[in-house]
């Protein structure tokens, strides 16, 4: 199965919050921002294994600032990891200054999806090839988040999380 | 500052899941998954604090069974431990059998939210009070995931995470 | 067919008033509440005799005091009455005060639905057993009240309305 | 304040029944036309007194067969009999036959709404005149079903009911 | 196959602008306005074929004037021109004065609509006949639009437009 | 007023073809792709000129084909000249093949946006510099187009749309 480059998995989707979209202050509604990430983080994880998948998990996902109506937003997502049917993906939100049209960085979010065949069941996906800093610290991580929600959920030791172990002991 | 108890923080909602909700499996979309439990997790936050709350974080969700079009969903929310502003709240999703009426759990999620001001600055909101078992398991839960995610975002050196390192010499 | 007791068709939906969901005074919209009503109902319906289940009619919605954006509310469905094939159910709405968290009845509506096979024709339901005051109470009314509308619908003579006649004699 | 004639309040819009719009049975969900039958009722109610109107209340909403996907339905609304602040309106809903055109009476509902000034206050609005043989009927029907309203809302004695009572003892 | 006259294919629908259908202006959102002209051309192209329809192309659409929040909105529309299997259809968009009532015409917009088979094949539908002089001169105009359009997307060479040139010659 | 470069107003969205967004054959609503390219083209106009932006006019928007539920569709809009106040923007739409992944065009829309000010008159706008040979197609085609719709309107004399009749002398 031939190895896919991170970069090729991103998607990137641009919106404009309408009033639809808000909640009660007027800024961008949390559940809103939240289904916009889970959609353009299945197009990243479509583009990396070209089969159905489907949401697994969400994690880390965290509002820092508020989004006003009327922001242009800018979703990328990209995948950061491959295990054997999942796929692990950051989704990264962006808000333009409306004078200066900078872009600020104002959420962050990681998805898993699994590849699912006609009946539900698991299909192998591709490895993924990181080649940026960022992609490689990402790709890294992402082991360690493995082992942590394996162990949150009581499928894993947590004297057996190899990878996660040394965050304890030698930082 | 009045404690309250967590079972005063409960809020439900029950809804069918219509073709509008789906995704193209026919099965209720990740992403509007998470935006219902984003509103029903906002109401229990509120009945803890009555203030104005916004998202703050969203963890642990994970989507274990797909859950069918025409199916009768249930999201119950309740904070499980308030730390000064913020509030991490449990939403369990049930789906209901057609024919035996039987509620079986298909999701998990964690959300936390801050009760802000009206310059979104924080406010104080009382501390929880568990009683049943569930709830003060998830009240000692919620130091671990708070110091995990201290770790994580840096704010906090893996070697004064107190309460999360007995989970790796202790168990 | 086994009876049920009314308290177990119960369902509730807890919603905050969205921009999304308001006219053009910022109050939640009638038609939004309407349909809101009618899902929820549609749950009590279903829980009561476990089959597919249309709307087939709606009374007595009173819209007493216009709901503000922001605001949360509280529908509560009840199976009142069920005759052959339709069961009659109410639905009270209630909003919260933001400050006291105490909970106002704002709205009542009375809907009909029908339990159908696959062609659509009409299937029995089990009886309903009403066992506190208000059951009872909303229970004797589903007589007048169905009487009232096969009047109004020219199927029943008003001289032959037994329940209802009794009345405009009595009172 | 000049009276209004009853069909210069007509009001009709026709709509498609998109995917978005149907129950798990592929069938207009009864919610929708609830909703949409709100919306074209307070166009009836405004071109009768060009005020802000609320919906105070509906009744006799019957289904009496269900919509499919794409079919064209179309609502007709119309100002029946308005009193001091508020006024009726029916709604009839037709569905037109897809290869020979030709429209059938599926639905009706009576909606009563109430003009409004800046406090929500009620505002006295022009009387109506009908003309058409079923105008007629319906403004003639509308007394009759105002004090049926109040007398189910406990605001009339039934012994009061001048107009409700020909209709069990000459009948 | 019998032609239809041009006013049998009138469709109608009249719509309050909801906070759901704003942009950041508080004005009605562009791309809304053009989903509710696309759904009512529909119900005219399939009032004048009786056959299913797909959107083929939009035209001259021009938003001359703001529409405000709150505003009721009636959009008429009605087949100018049929050609073998495709149908021009001109949409008016008339905003109504909240207090006189009187409709202004705000917005025109062209669509063309195909009537298809099951694999999406064309069908022929039948000819348009224009009546009004609106109707006979848009009739007209069908053909130098079709012409310009078949120029400019290089199916026709601007030699052989007939029609269209009689614009740049005579007037 | 410095002039942009016309790749500095390229917008991305790529989304999924929800059975929310389908019409009656289970492909995308043309009204909701008209919307989706409404709001891509606005943040276009929008990253030219950094000021508020409304829709001005919808031209050549063909659907040649259609787009299947659970299709990935990418939009990408560019501004290819700007007048005075208004900007013409393209609107490309790709779909994705579900195995090779590769991106087909299967639409082609022209939107016209006009910067406004608070009162909603119109505010002067950059130039564009056209680079790429289809950059320069577009802005040379934008002169023509804007003289055949202000002949269309009446607003110009079809004799004097100088660079309009080359196309009916010359070719």
């Amino acid at each position: 199965m031939k190895k896919i480059n991170a970069k090729n998995t991103v998607a990137v989707a641009t919106k404009v919050v309408l009033p639809n979209d808000t909640n009660t202050l007027g800024n961008l509604f949390g559940g809103q921002l939240l289904a916009w990430m889970d959609e353009i983080a299945s197009v990243s994880a479509h583009r990396h294994c070209r089969r159905v998948v489907v949401t697994a998990s969400v994690n880390n996902v965290s509002f820092q600032k508020p989004i006003k109506q009327a922001s242009i937003v800018t979703l990328e997502s990209k995948v950061s990891r491959a295990f054997y049917s999942s796929m692990e993906i950051f989704v990264d939100v962006y808000v333009e200054d409306h004078v200066t049209g900078k872009k600020e960085k104002c959420n962050e979010a990681i998805y898993t999806f699994v590849a699912v065949d006609q009946n539900g069941g698991p299909i192998q996906v591709p490895e993924i090839i990181p080649e940026s800093d960022e992609e490689k610290k990402r790709h890294d991580g992402a082991l360690r988040r493995k082992e942590l929600s394996l162990i949150l959920s009581g499928k894993l030791k947590a004297s057996d999380a190899v990878d996660l172990k040394k965050l304890f002991f030698k930082k």
